[in-house]
């Protein structure tokens, strides 16, 4: 997989602030810097994930002795790109007690009543944990500008909010690593088709999901738009090749690992005297 | 492990109502029902582990469809007596997005300003979805007992609250199910002693442990007090011997797989015409 001292991952797959973004230009099936293919894929993703658990323990360490750093990984892609399968697999390898996991679903009428970031700011990660949106806040500049669930000049300015509400959590200790699971039309219909014909599958589908299959250009659209306004250096946007399942579960695995790399959390250094509480326990009677 | 046909452990386990709890009359250090040993027992929890996640899936599909049954786990347990490791090794095996996870801290000041019942409601599973409490509402029958932060009367008048919640709960969907991890005042401190003595594991000691120890036969009174007076049938009470780490998390899983298995969730089955959502994904153009 990614030779030691090879470029990162987060270089190839990151978007550039101000860089224009067509989809079509990047391939869904592609599996970049994932040398050895599928079974290397699988087996580079379980040992990630060791690893990953082991920094997730140092940063909640941390977290307990006041360092205030946080990851938040949100997952945005069309139905069956593997939002969810990344949460089984990715974030399977991580200590559930330190996740905070968040499913977005349609808001409900109190959420409407607020501004849009509202819901999001009660369910961000806390000091020491990994946060995981499954879709997040960008679903108000994504099916909220394809199905007109605002006006036009409100879902503009939502933007620019984002950018700022993103730039608050960096300052506030929050990485945020947002993956764009860019999957095909036809990979979709292929997903979609298994649904229909695994009866332990078929909860999953609705079919609503075939209408939204018919407006899949505006939403590739939706989401270059997207993708191009809220790209920040402290908040990058990654286009992971989502076709393939072992490869998205890879990939986010290691922009995970290469981020918590950089974060590099310590284990907290003992505020009390450990040889005196040694004697204590020794000597308690 | 256990035998086909052989009485389940929730059987074994499981405190009667009614019965006069004498803490002492455990053995920490048993491993009943699980003949093989470690070995065995660390090879079948891992295989529990997946049929776990089989029927959580389900449940949460149930979930999806209207059906309001979901499972409570409470862990309780004196310091070290592996409430986050049965986190890490059991609760690991499910799917994360289904689990909601809380970790009970002393109240805070908000907290305090409303019943002690009133930070559990916002914290409880949805339909479909595996809560785990680490610590609980018992907390405030047990640390608020030994530490006297109520008054007596209060105390005591917290017994019946708790069961009337633990039956609301019950009836509607929630099957609640509490274990106390029974550790060994020895056992403690020799964990205690391999936090101090592991700089990786230094970060989880406060000397405020020492000093908890010291009123430790406090503790079992107020937990012999809590197991008995809420072994309810609709929430019962599982003393889990908490010495051997494989043991308890051989146990756990077990009584989940027990109670999941009763609830027998299932699939739903589709409200849409299955040939027809065919035909249109494949005829789509």
């Amino acid at each position: 997989m990614v030779k030691k001292g090879a470029e990162d991952l987060r270089e190839l797959l990151r978007l550039r602030p101000g860089e224009r973004v067509d989809l079509s230009a990047y391939d869904t099936r592609a599996t970049p810097a994932a040398t050895g293919g599928k079974a290397a894929g699988l087996a580079d993703t379980a040992r990630i994930g060791e690893r990953l658990a082991g920094l997730q323990e140092r940063l909640w360490a941390a977290g307990t002795a006041g360092d205030r750093r946080r990851v938040l990984l949100v997952l945005q892609g069309m139905d069956t790109s593997g939002k969810g399968g990344t949460i089984k697999h990715v974030v399977g390898h991580l200590n559930p007690a330190g996740c905070r996991i968040h499913a977005f679903k349609a808001p409900t009428e109190e959420e409407r009543r607020h501004d849009f970031l509202w819901r999001v700011r009660g369910v961000l990660p806390r000091p020491g944990e990994i946060g995981i949106f499954d879709r997040s806040h960008y679903e108000d500049v994504l099916i909220a500008r394809v199905r007109q669930l605002a006006p036009p000049a409100e879902i503009e300015s939502r933007y620019g909010l984002i950018d700022d509400f993103e730039r608050s959590l960096a300052e506030d200790g929050v990485s945020v690593v947002k993956c764009f699971l860019h999957l095909s039309h036809e990979e979709q219909r292929t997903r979609l088709l298994r649904r229909l014909d695994r009866p332990d599958k078929r909860w999953k589908f609705s079919p609503g999901d075939i209408d939204e299959r018919a407006v899949w250009p505006a939403y590739q659209e939706a989401y270059e738009l997207a993708l191009e306004r809220c790209a920040a250096p402290y908040a990058p946007w990654y286009v992971v090749p989502a076709d393939s399942r072992w490869y998205r579960n890879w990939a986010i695995s290691r922009l995970l690992l290469e981020h918590l790399e950089e974060l590099d959390p310590r284990y907290p250094a003992s505020d009390f005297d450990v040889a005196e509480c040694r004697e204590r326990l020794l000597n308690e009677g």
